[in-house]
């Protein structure tokens, strides 16, 4: 496992570990691990390392999320999980919002004490197929209908590989809808830092005892190395459908030049 | 009719004149003509000014548009209108491109004499209820394929007003593919310069003796005046639905300080 041996690496307490790409690539099939990643995940907590996972994962709850983690393999439980949607609900509640949901069905849930009652915000996450154009349009209808419209997005990401291929993510219809209504969304999960503050409470580890393991250049290395934590960019995932431009990035993304392959 | 004792008006020689919001309102019933529409093209043509129709309407063929349009008692050609997808024709055709056409089925035989196979491009037109997740995906997953990917947009509006509400319009799906593929689309049709120029070489006006008339304040006014035209925008259509900013904007919009109303 090339780079443990660095000297800084003798300061690391803990690991907030990316999920799809990294442990496993989603799909419609329910997904397949990745070669390695259950054993890496055993080894990890075997050394004494703490263990978080920081996931933009929306398509499901985090109870449904790590039952199909575990029955893959994976020694994980809810509470090692950090995702978007509670934070969401946090941030709803903390500002008397009340949101029309655009998500995926087996997201709903974790909205279920949340009043949705006449709407006063969007919440968008990663809906798949969900997202039709009556959909997006319906979401488009309600936030241009409002004297300040909010728009809260469960992550910014570009797309994601599944087994399949590559996926739109729900960054690319934030955008259609920061477009249509002229507006800027409030992002809630990777990049944001108050989602890489949290992650890192639950963790129990300090920023600079911690290092963030993902796929996605932006939302895992910038986010990450934004809250002073040191980050590395697996070779699976997305990470082989890089740009040249993201690949240069990516060096930039890891400070001391190299990626890390599980 | 206000606006035409104005000294400059005298020198108008012709008219472009934005369809959708402005002669009617479009909708999946068909849509309905604006109250006067039909009688001011009478006026405007009995008058002796020339007239061409400037749309960004792709949701069917010039000819079926026509159809419609006389149906509700517009008396207009094929000849008088100036529509994205034949533009876009020429486009392909002088680039030797290839598209993937992501459009409303109904604007698929535009097409017809273009190759379309092994695509090195990738169409964008108002595909409506045709803009599912998976034919979105699908053209993404065809850009970011590409070594350098091509995305051609008919259009860039936001939004525009049908019988039953506001829809969203292709910018969004525009905006949603740039930010996907981190690329710039082409746009092909308002506000494009070219386009513009081909409506008044159509008209056989000289921009300083043509006026554009419209309800969008970047599509037609904006990129109107990029052409040295003047340009009025009506307060039907989408106009109704601007923010208060697009409001302060219309006044520059009309140099004039004052909109036209049919």
């Amino acid at each position: 496992m090339a780079g443990w041996g660095w000297g800084w690496a003798r300061a690391v307490r803990g690991l907030l570990l990316d999920v799809s790409g990294v442990l496993y690539d989603s799909g419609a099939d329910g997904g397949a691990p990745i070669a390695g990643s259950a054993e890496a995940v055993r080894r990890i907590k075997a050394s004494g390392l703490k263990l978080q996972l920081c996931t933009n994962e929306t398509q499901a709850t985090r109870a449904d999320f790590v039952r199909k983690l575990r029955a893959m393999g994976f020694d994980v439980s809810v509470a090692e999980v950090t995702a978007p949607a509670p934070a969401a609900c946090r941030l709803l509640q903390e500002r008397g919002l009340r949101p029309h949901l655009l998500v995926h069905h087996d997201l709903v849930p974790e909205f279920a004490e949340i009043d949705k009652t006449n709407p006063n915000c969007v919440v968008l996450g990663d809906a798949a197929e969900h997202f039709t154009y009556a959909n997006l349009n319906e979401a488009f209808r309600l936030l241009i209908g409002m004297e300040k419209p909010v728009l809260i997005s469960l992550g910014k990401g570009r797309y994601y590989k599944e087994t399949d291929g590559l996926k739109l993510d729900v960054g690319a219809y934030m955008k259609a809808l920061e477009y249509a209504c002229d507006i800027e969304a409030e992002v809630v999960g990777k990049p944001a830092k108050s989602f890489f503050e949290s992650a890192l409470a639950e963790l129990g580890v300090p920023a600079e005892q911690a290092v963030m393991i993902g796929d996605d250049i932006v939302s895992d290395v910038g986010g990450a190395q934004q809250c002073g934590m040191r980050a590395l960019q697996v070779r699976t995932g997305k990470y082989s459908f890089s740009s040249l431009s993201n690949t240069e990035t990516v060096k930039e993304g890891c400070s001391f030049g190299e990626e890390y392959s599980m």
